[in-house]
């Protein structure tokens, strides 16, 4: 939804219904069909629940942002939450997402910044950008040397270490009046030094921000001048929590998000979601799911690896995650009063090894859908489905009109 | 293309890649279904080679530019090339068009009018506003006289007088300082003589430009005074390039063309493509393509007669060149790393005998295509197609994702 004015009229028809909403995300759901294979994943798995599902649902396809662009995880959710991912004011930094990646709950007044380990040489000059691509147990072990360097505020600004992953980490300033508009230390290439912090754009608090940000990195670097691999680090990606409006202020619905991955339980946080607390496997999402079904209005359901099988170029597996999602279905398959939408935040085709621009399969399930004698859930019919090819961004207003969630515009 | 910021975005994106992309643009492809003639000139053409390439493409329909509109080649063209036809600044002139279309380099300072002979009667009023449409060999004779009438510069400014076709012509305003902002001369009726030359816009140079204007309009008028059927004229359509950022700008692809008629060239060299010297015969085009495929990133190879032939009514001329063009096609269709494109500027169904406003059947052949088990190209496949119906100025956003020319956005 981008048009504000299409938005303000949504919003004010938006009332209360018994249906519950349930967004079940199969992250990079979507395949081609190639003329090696001539099926895509989800044709070739064996989904009984998801094709019963299919029988009673509308059919479609969903365009994550502009067509032919590929997205990544961040905007393609956004998208699927009714935000328009290309927008500016929906823009979240990647020091964000980092932090939000790591479960961290970040407050409107933070600034984040994502930060890679480096090799220095003994000039102070870059070597190496990722440190020897150092392993998550020395990281998180070196960025413990730099919390403790910190452990004090600066100039009232309190300042976290976050470990990621790898050669990965976040740092987060917490305190009053900060500013997130900085560019990168980073210099991109080695054999230079990091660059010192200089704002991309002039604040009122730019200055003293900037000497904070300044004086945590000599105390952090100052800590681990003698680690043999990570001697060093750049900080990427500055920025603050856009304070995208929350599902709960637009629609009046109470939200909860149950994902495995912290990347998508943060974007899920960012738009005012609760996080639910699960497991590790797709059986303890749905267990969640269950347990706080009477909790919430609407609920988001992410499957990961459908994506990092796809990433991998491994059909068989992405098959095989699609099989055991759908073995966990039946159970929300029956609820009859309610709508089910089944999607994705983009596709994964295993042939391209990556995300892809293509349209993303997609089914609502509910008592108002149109049903139009389709068997299977699958590209196959999503391309001749009734919902036709749509905007992402436009498949919350569809679910929410589904749901009997907006009264009628106009008499 | 026509917001700004997603356009903005899209250029952030642009990556090189090894795969060239090819725009076979079949003039006036598409066709209706009647009910004297069940199918269209696709579907009764024998096309093998396009069939076998529809069998490894995504197929759908583009709108060349609002719904319900019947678009000119010049807007048809801008759109297939990812401008947006409609907008303001996309806007060329038609004395630009008409210069560019006789295959004249337009400068960026350049003005260019269109111009019509006419008959003036003893009073200098109009009789003929086509000079009783005097044939090809005459207007060339004429604007021979009025060329010689202003060989030197007036103010500096050299003018050019080039024959376009029967009683049309045009003239180039070539010098320093030059306002393009001007109204018609031609009064639109008989019985009027021409007007003079009054500005639309007022800028800083306008009274000297409408001087010179003014003084070549009398020089060249009294040289052809006493004609007898082409002792007049009148201007329209005074214009400048437009300067549209170009496809090598935008995308930072080197981009050829390839067409047998002077418009389509003059369009592709307004959006900054080379223009590649070839015949009169398909065959040509083709043969031009083979030479030059390892010079360039993008190609736009123009086949002109299928709309011809549309225009006059005749179906079966029209299923000749499709099968023409088809049989050149093996060689092309036979790259299969790169991306090829088959589409139209517009439609042009025999049974209208013009362009119509009917969505034009479109293809793209590429490793990343989602093969749907289309056997055949042609309106009954693309209306079911996998790419579904939308804007033309959205083919070549996609076809650079096809072709692995943009990054993905976002994380």
């Amino acid at each position: 939804m981008s048009n504000p004015r299409h938005l303000a009229i949504l919003k004010s028809l938006a009332t209360k219904s018994d249906s519950k909403i349930v967004f079940l995300v199969m992250d990079g759901i979507g395949g081609i069909r190639t003329t090696t294979h001539g099926t895509t994943e989800l044709e070739a798995a064996s989904t009984p629940n998801l094709d019963r599902l299919a029988q009673r649902a509308s059919l479609g396809r969903i365009i994550p942002a502009l067509r032919g662009m590929t997205v990544g995880s961040g905007p393609g959710h956004l998208a699927l939450f009714g935000y328009d991912p290309v927008a500016e004011e929906n823009e979240i930094g990647r020091g964000v997402l980092e932090a939000v990646g790591v479960d961290y709950a970040l407050k409107p007044h933070e600034v984040a910044a994502r930060g890679n380990f480096a090799t220095l040489d003994a000039a102070g000059l870059i070597s190496d950008r990722r440190a020897g691509r150092i392993g998550s147990d020395e990281g998180t072990r070196v960025c413990a040397k730099m919390q403790a360097a910190v452990a004090e505020p600066i100039d009232g600004v309190s300042v976290k270490v976050l470990p990621v992953k790898e050669y990965r980490f976040c740092v987060v300033f917490d305190g009053p009046d900060l500013e997130g508009a900085f560019l990168d230390t980073d210099p991109q290439v080695t054999g230079k030094a990091p660059l010192p912090v200089r704002p991309s754009v002039e604040g009122p608090h730019t200055e003293r921000t900037r000497k904070v940000i300044e004086a945590a990195i000599a105390k952090m670097s100052a800590a681990i001048k003698d680690e043999p691999k990570a001697n060093g680090f750049s900080l990427r990606g500055f920025a603050k929590d856009p304070g995208i409006e929350t599902l709960q202020q637009r629609w009046g619905m109470r939200c909860g998000a149950i994902a495995t991955h912290p990347l998508y339980r943060g974007v899920a946080r960012l738009v005012g979601m609760d996080i639910l607390k699960t497991g590790t496997e797709i059986a303890d999402e749905f267990e969640t799911l269950k347990q706080h079904w009477n909790e919430y209005d609407f609920f988001f359901l992410h499957v990961k690896k459908t994506d990092s099988y796809g990433e991998d170029g491994n059909r068989r597996g992405k098959i095989s995650i699609i099989e055991e999602t759908d073995r966990h279905l039946a159970w929300l398959g029956e609820k009859l009063n309610d709508v089910i939408v089944v999607t994705g935040d983009h596709c994964t085709p295993p042939p391209m090894r990556g995300h892809s621009f293509h349209p993303v399969p997609t089914m609502i399930a509910a008592k108002t859908s149109d049903v139009g004698g389709n068997l299977r859930f699958c590209e196959r019919t999503c391309v001749t489905g009734s919902l036709g090819l749509f905007p992402s961004m436009e498949l919350m207003q569809l679910a929410l009109g589904h749901a009997g969630k907006l009264q009628k515009f106009g008499a």
